[in-house]
C-alpha cells in the first residue's frame, strides 16, 4: 500500500519586497474558493480600518483579526505595542490549536519576534504541536533562521524595483 | 497647487519561488474588496478546471479567463499552444485597451514571451499605450529584462525552501 505523503505545511513569505501579505491573501482566496476555513491575524498596528483586504475578508465572510481587536491587556511592565502583539499571539495560538481552521495566517508576525516580544521558541513549539490538518502561513521581513529551518516552504520576496523610489504614492486597491 | 503623483502601475512578480500567481490573486482580492474591476487572464495550459482560484473567482464574480477559452484560431503554421497563447494575448489587449478594468492580470505571460510566441516589444507597446487608469500585473519566471526595465514595481520570488524537495505533494487549496 502506498501512502501519499501529504501534510499540512508551515509556509513563510519573507524578504524586503512587495507581495508577502498579498500572497497570503491569495492563499486565503484560493482556500476560500475550495470551501476551506481560513483565519488571518495581523501583527502590525493598523490605524486605517479600511484596508482593501479587510473589506474583502468581511465580504467573503473570512475571519480577519486586526491587531488590537478586543485589546484589554493592561500591564505596567509592557509597552502597549508589545502587549497588543502578545495578545494577538494568544488569540493565534487558540485558533491554531482549535483545529477548526484549514489555514491560519499570521501576518507580519516576524516583527514582534524580531523585537523580542514573542519568543521564537514558543512560536515554533505551537507550530510543532498543532493539529496535523492545519496549515500556517507566516509573513514579514527578516524571518529568523530558526523559523526558516522549521518551515516547509519558504519564499523570499526580493525587491527588484519599487515605484516609491520614483515618487509614486501607495494606492488604494493596489498597495493596501 | 500640489498634484499627487499617482499613476497606474505595471507590476511584475517573477522568480523561481512560490507566490507569484498567489500574490496576483491577493491583489485581485484586495481590489475586489474595494469594488474595483479586475480581469485575470492565464497564459498556461490548464487541464484542471477546478483550480481553487477559478472557483474563487467565479464565486466573487471576477472575470478569470483560462487559456484556450473560446479557442477557435486554427493555423497550419502555429502549434496549438502557440496559437492559444496568441489568442489569449489578443483577448488581453482588448481588455487592457477597453479601459473598463482597474486591474488586468496577465498570469504566467513570461512563458509565451520567453518561448518567442509573443514579441516583448509588442507587449510593452500595449502596456505603454494603455489607458492611464489601468494597472497591469504580469507574472511568471524569468521576466525578460526589457519588461523589468519598463515596469514600475518588480518583485522576485526567490525559492528558499520547497516542500516538494521533501517529497510532499502539491495540495488543493494551498498549491492550486
Amino acid at each position: 500500500m502506498t501512502v501519499e505523503k501529504r501534510k499540512a505545511l508551515i509556509i513563510v513569505y519573507t524578504g524586503n519586497g512587495k507581495g508577502k501579505t498579498t500572497a497570503a491573501l491569495g492563499m486565503l482566496l484560493r482556500a476560500w474558493g475550495r470551501g476551506m476555513k481560513v483565519a488571518m491575524l495581523s501583527f502590525m498596528k493598523n490605524e486605517d480600518a479600511n484596508f482593501g483586504e479587510e473589506r474583502a475578508a468581511r465580504r467573503l465572510g473570512v475571519e480577519m483579526v486586526p491587531m488590537g481587536k478586543g485589546f484589554t491587556w493592561l500591564s505596567k511592565d509592557l509597552s502597549r505595542d508589545e502587549a497588543m502583539a502578545r495578545q494577538a499571539w494568544a488569540v493565534s495560538q487558540s485558533k491554531i490549536a482549535s483545529g477548526e481552521y484549514d489555514i491560519v495566517i499570521l501576518d507580519e508576525i516576524t516583527y514582534p519576534i524580531n523585537y523580542g516580544w514573542l519568543a521564537l521558541e514558543d512560536v515554533i513549539e505551537v507550530l510543532r504541536h498543532r493539529p496535523p490538518n492545519v496549515h500556517v502561513v507566516l509573513t514579514g521581513r527578516d524571518a529568523p533562521q530558526g523559523l526558516i529551518d522549521f518551515a516547509d516552504l519558504v519564499t523570499e520576496m526580493r525587491e527588484v524595483k519599487h515605484p516609491f523610489q520614483a515618487g509614486i504614492k501607495a494606492q488604494p486597491g493596489v498597495d493596501f
